[in-house]
């Protein structure tokens, strides 16, 4: 990753000035951009650079720990760290995204349940589902866990858990919730069927049939999904690849539009991989609140940063109860346990009836194991580990599609999350190659479900969640060449 | 239970004509009743009665489980079936119920949600929700099961399981779907959270803001906070407190009302505790078919038959594929799991859609653990006993209220299910009764909440989920005092 990159994404991910280690890491990383510090060069030791920069162990530590994240140094045991080897030039990223002005009716619901229903097979190579692998989630020490509730008390796991959810394990998402910038309280959380039923339920709470909601443009096809069954409208904003969606179009479109809510993923957007600087999600919110149009948050990549702290979420700046944070494990730690919550602000009591109508509460045993791994089980010590693989695991498919793909790819440089968003030549039509990829075992996500209208054609999303491997190095070497016999 | 309450249920039950054992129970239950067989008297040995019916010995064996489950006779060890000494009078019943005529809009939310709060206070005596006691359920089994499972397979544990759900538990659902008189594939199937979401998405799937659904008076709250949650209005068909609704009335309202689906629990309804016999299930479906108007049917209860066979679904009768059966393990197995199906019929796609829409899907691991334990956990078994136990509970409950309500009490007689329709004195608010109840630590269901007119003033519905015991007769005691209290 080119220095200006880490730099913009340093300055993003907080202000920077505050964040002594980011200075050390950016310092360093200028140094490795300008060939001071070339490939297999050892950089300075802990003790020596805080000698030198006056700032502590920890903060080295911390400064190196960022560039290890980042790819560009490597630790060799008992010898201190080095720069890596990268003798490849990462392609350019997608331009800014341009969608159409007016609000549209989304109907993708063929094209998205054939594509859900292709990615199901376990036999093909995943790019298709934005899955987390599970080899690497804790899978057998929650398993563990939720036996070992179950035996304590039998009668607790198996009550009725009728909505808000388990009181246990919104206490951990409270206590979890300070580090992304929120004070709450377990009654503000609302415990559901993964994220996707959070966000259900945030839009049935806020609009009705006909009315506009502003998403990303591209956006999750997930969300596409809940706008076109609600028969509600969507108004794509455009959105920069690294920043997230353009605030000042934004403004354009609340004035001409009329939005009744937003729904937006401002930390490592999916499929973008964007992450919205968090004094430009605090300029979001006061312009949202200004208006009184509720911002539905979707978090579910938000723990997923590659730098060592997370960046907050836009409920942090929400004085009104118009931020509706929703989340979910099914990304960090378990997708087969479908649970997700909702912090829906001022709606609270709306929300929690909604869920009670939807599907009265959520399985119980999950939400427990759940609460006994986040109190006991070292989800900290786990989310660094997966967040270091997701970094080297981008980084390792980038390269490949580097090598693979045709000249004019374009691809995300994400800062966080597990998926890639790749802009392939004009007359590559990702359809059909979502088509002939699955003849050849291996699925993709066809960009068009990213969007109302089926636009982005030529793009497709890339899952990186699974560990590197030589059937993924194969499987990007035969999608490289489909794409070239399609040129 | 009187003899003819018998002889209607088994009528009821199936053309009793080809049910040998059905007509054998008839002739006990009448010496029973004309006192030919006084309580205490020793009944014919199995092999005597063999001989002097001419029937087989199996034969026999089952009309005595008949007459065992409803509580006419016992069993004493090593010594044969004895009549059991009973010295009350069932109360009477209630009659027909009787809604307006015209559609009406559902609002009862806030009295369903203070209700549903209410009743999740573990220290109550819960008469309120109608749960089956954690005591009576496979728990530990399941817990342990689950643990296998897990440890057998981690990563498939794990998986996301995207709408239909998992394989191995359709398998299962449709095996045993044989009893209910359908033939079903695995596909047909849907897994959802609970049968809450079958029933929401069932609802969703064929009705638009502003459409009418037929439904029983009174009928199951959780119904009515769907109806009104997706602004529907409701139709309410008279039904009688043994066979359910009245089919002349529905068939009046077909040709009034413009009903867009029917929302009926054919057996062993909440709170009636009817049973529709299955020659007018066939009716039922027939007169639906002829108008194209899809049933959504509610089996829930279906498997807690006090006979020893279950009583069919209406799907069993459907040629055009516009029953849509839904139904869950939650009153049989583990309401905390939150398992539930839907058979959709010809609206398979859409409502796979939808589920996919809501929550993506459910929960895996529990799915897995119940599949494992339909497979091999005994689950027949386990209901027979709980069939049992539940007639048992139910005729406690009814001599309590026999001796502790005023007189003037009316009360249901399921042949099925765990719940009764308690018809109070017409002087009595039960939703005074309710939170006066509340502050002696004792939850109900007041009778308004089934309603979305909120009629049934003077009724509350008990439920006899939890095995007898002091404490539930010092509790049924204290609300007959309240009861007088308030006369």
């Amino acid at each position: 990753m080119a220095t200006q990159d880490l730099a913009s994404h340093l300055a993003e991910q907080q202000g920077a000035e505050d964040k002594l280690y980011n200075q050390v890491a950016l310092r360093i990383s200028e140094l490795i951009e300008h060939g001071t510090l070339r490939p297999g060069a050892r950089v300075p030791s802990v003790r020596k650079l805080s000698e030198q920069e006056e700032v502590s162990i920890a903060t080295v530590m911390q400064a190196y720990r960022v560039l290890e994240n980042k790819g560009l140094i490597e630790a060799r045991p008992q010898s201190g760290y080095y720069v890596r080897a990268r003798l490849w030039q990462a392609p350019a990223e997608p331009e800014k995204s341009e969608p159409p002005l007016r609000a549209t009716r989304v109907n993708t619901s063929e094209l998205v349940m054939r594509f859900m229903q292709a990615a199901r097979d376990p036999a093909l190579v995943g790019f298709g589902a934005a899955l987390p692998s599970p080899q690497l989630l804790p899978t057998r020490q929650l398993c563990r866990t939720m036996a070992a509730v179950g035996r304590r008390s039998p009668q607790l796991a198996n009550r009725y858990d009728v909505a808000p959810g388990a009181h246990e394990l919104r206490v951990q998402i409270a206590r979890r919730a300070m580090a992304t910038g929120c004070t709450l309280a377990p009654d503000d959380i609302i415990i559901t069927c993964g994220c996707q039923e959070a966000l259900y339920l945030a839009l049935r709470a806020v609009a009705e049939p006909g009315d506009t909601i502003a998403i990303e443009s591209p956006t999750y096809f997930g969300v596409l999904q809940i706008i076109g069954s609600l028969r509600l409208k969507a108004c794509e904003i455009p959105t920069f690849p690294r920043h997230g969606i353009c605030l000042d179009e934004l403004e354009k479109r609340l004035d001409c539009c009329r939005i009744k809510a937003c729904l937006f993923m401002l930390n490592y957007s999916n499929p973008l991989g964007s992450c919205m600087p968090d004094a430009k999600k605090a300029r979001l919110v006061e312009i949202l609140a200004r208006r009184n149009i509720p911002l539905i948050e979707d978090d579910i990549y938000g723990e997923l940063a590659f730098a060592p702290e997370r960046p907050k979420v836009a409920k942090a700046f929400d004085r009104g109860g118009q931020v509706m944070l929703c989340s979910s494990f099914c990304k960090t730690l378990a997708p087969g346990y479908r649970v997700g919550w909702i912090v829906p602000g001022r709606l609270r009591d709306r929300v929690q009836h909604l869920k009670y109508v939807t599907s009265v509460g959520t399985a119980t045993l999950p939400q427990l194991a759940i609460a006994d791994f986040l109190a006991n089980g070292g989800f900290d010590h786990h989310l660094r580990r997966l967040r270091r693989l997701y970094a080297e695991q981008l980084e390792r498919v980038t390269h490949a599609i580097t090598k693979y793909f045709p000249k004019g790819t374009r691809v995300t440089r994400p800062t966080g999350g597990y998926v890639l968003w790749v802009e392939l030549p004009p007359q590559i039509d990702s359809i059909e190659l979502f088509d002939r990829a699955l003849e050849e075992k291996i699925s993709v996500a066809p960009g068009p479900i990213f969007s109302p209208k089926q636009q982005f054609r030529n793009f497709i999303r890339l899952n990186c969640g699974a560990p590197w491997s030589q059937t993924i190095d194969q499987a990007l070497l035969k999608l490289g060449q489909l794409i070239a016999r399609m040129m």
